[in-house]
């Protein structure tokens, strides 16, 4: 057995890879209990008819391929959308998205731009693949500047989290149309949360075909566990994309889940109404605690002070059996970040910071 | 509604993009009824144990994200081959395996070997990284000469598939061994089918960190449709594609299903077994009917012949309901790949060729 030198072994990767930070997710614990108000999941489970879906597919042959396309869901979510199915890509997450989207626009070298403070992501995906990223800081209203939709040749690719995460803000549609209409690249409004909001970008695709809307399950639909996200984009934007996706890329039962889920507006409709309700319990009962609030249009709050540290408060809410985010964004500030759980964790979590004080 | 131009659009893209050809997987209709011999799937269904696994997860919480790393999988699947969990990196399927294998080991211009002819989806993944893609012919016994193992500074990746397809046949260990310690970077063996073969790689990796190996649960453990892959490794390499990996590229249920399906070999023995009786019936049936026919250490056949021409035997098998692989490489020549059915399917598509001639 040779000893090898880690060193040597780290040579062999790209230069890049050896550079890079990894990409640090939100806490999982795999043990303990804790109230799990730090990824943004939902608190609720998902629709019944979701399991019931799984379990029949379960049925079915699962030593076959899937479909590589997800017609089922396309045909479903197309509907929903008031779009066609060719408008529609199936991703392993909105994550496998976003990997697939930055693949297939951003060369080495070339540019793609992103809000900051916003998804950590976007920046590791530019990383990996060997692009530059280009940082423009949010307005501290969380507006974006002239400096967001200024173009230039290197530039390839924009991401746009809207609403945002940390901070749950988000753009209207016709600052988004305007912004689009500027840029040359396409631009990709990552739309995680927007089940969650007032309004949506999704009519903006069929007039500027550079537009983009990515959604996941795994927040407004309680499907985090399934690894389930899709692309509404125009059809060459589609067909081009599926060169770069894996064959295989969605399994069988996430995708007779996703069909169903998606399947299932009524169950989402109650559990929006569930969530926004808490938001505003969570938004007033942190204001009253002297915490500045942003509103938010997601199912989570961001809340900063400039009178205490706040890392402290995280660690304490944490060894209390209660998980939220702590960030710190090198530039910006910090803040808590708190997803929107049950009546009665957020009741917990407020108790607990009241306790503190 | 502005009417987009296609070409317009396309221009948006990377140039490798646009002018790559898309990987077409086996076909995999959705409707009809077919003995389906072209994908190399398993024809019997997974353990029982694995269909209980996932049952069992779907009553668990679905609303949560999954564990990012597969500690349950890698546990279990680290005792079977005889590493420590660090040595594992879990995948959607082998080909996200191979995905992140090339993002991180080969950059733009840069070179990736293969062999000719396997796996068309190494040539992909190259073009999508915008690198080089090195085909080396096989000898005409399937064999590897010196042009495969001569090393270069732009050489960053070689893949290996043992067993390779289409062929079915196996480069022995100590072989492999030679051809890793000459070159200079590393070597991924694509081990989907070993566990029909005689014996595979595994017990290499110790004695060469550049070796990895990777597996598949969609064949042998007939998972296709779970989508989930095994990489096997030194903890350097693991750790440093954990940073080029999607943070959950694997959902809840196919971990659960996955954990489940390792952990039953004694399924994993029986099924091997009725697989490789039934290849043998197969290779001497269609050398009977005058096919020169590989020995094959996977689970499907490679049959070839010279006196007639072979794709419209394929598609006179497929109008008569029986799916194979006809596959024609330009500069190698042309061959029907037969995955290895049940027994009744074998039967049914050895009368159908019997009745053509």
């Amino acid at each position: 057995m040779v000893t090898p030198c880690s060193s040597a072994i780290e040579a062999l990767f790209r230069n890049e890879i050896r550079q890079m930070q990894p990409y640090v997710p939100g806490e999982q614990p795999q043990v303990g209990k804790f109230i799990k108000l730090n990824t943004n999941e939902n608190p609720y489970p998902p629709s019944q008819k979701v399991i019931t879906a799984i379990q029949q597919s379960l049925q079915a042959r699962l030593e076959r391929y899937p479909d590589p396309l997800g017609t089922a869901f396309r045909i479903r979510a197309a509907e929903i959308f008031n779009v066609e199915p060719d408008w529609i890509l199936c991703g392993n997450g909105s994550d496998d998205i976003l990997t697939i989207v930055t693949r297939a626009f951003v060369g080495p070298g070339q540019a793609l731009r992103l809000p900051y403070p916003s998804y950590i992501l976007y920046r590791t995906l530019a990383q990996v693949q060997g692009a530059m990223h280009e940082e423009v800081l949010f307005q501290p209203d969380f507006s974006l500047n002239a400096n967001f939709e200024t173009s230039h040749e290197n530039l390839r690719l924009v991401f746009l989290p809207n609403p945002n995460s940390p901070s749950g803000t988000i753009i209207a549609p016709p600052r988004i149309a305007e912004l689009a209409g500027r840029l040359t690249c396409p631009l990709l409004v990552d739309e995680a949360y927007a089940d969650f909001a007032d309004y949506n970008c999704i009519d903006l695709i069929k007039h500027n075909p550079r537009i983009m809307v990515s959604r996941t399950l795994s927040k407004s639909y309680a499907l985090a566990g399934l690894r389930f996200g899709f692309l509404i984009a125009h059809p060459t934007i589609i067909s081009m994309l599926r060169k770069v996706k894996d064959s295989y890329n969605c399994d069988a039962l996430s995708l007779a889940g996703a069909t169903a889920a998606i399947d299932d507006q009524a169950w989402l409709k109650d559990n929006r109404q569930k969530i926004v309700a808490t938001r505003t319990r969570l938004t007033e009962g942190m204001r009253k605690l002297g915490y500045r609030v942003e509103d938010s249009q997601a199912n989570f709050v961001w809340c900063t002070r400039t009178d205490v540290s706040l890392e402290p408060i995280y660690r304490r809410l944490k060894t209390d059996g209660v998980l939220i985010r702590y960030m710190n964004y090198p530039g910006w500030g910090e803040g808590l970040r708190i997803s929107v759980g049950t009546e009665e964790q957020i009741d917990a979590c407020l108790s607990l910071l009241k306790s503190y004080e």
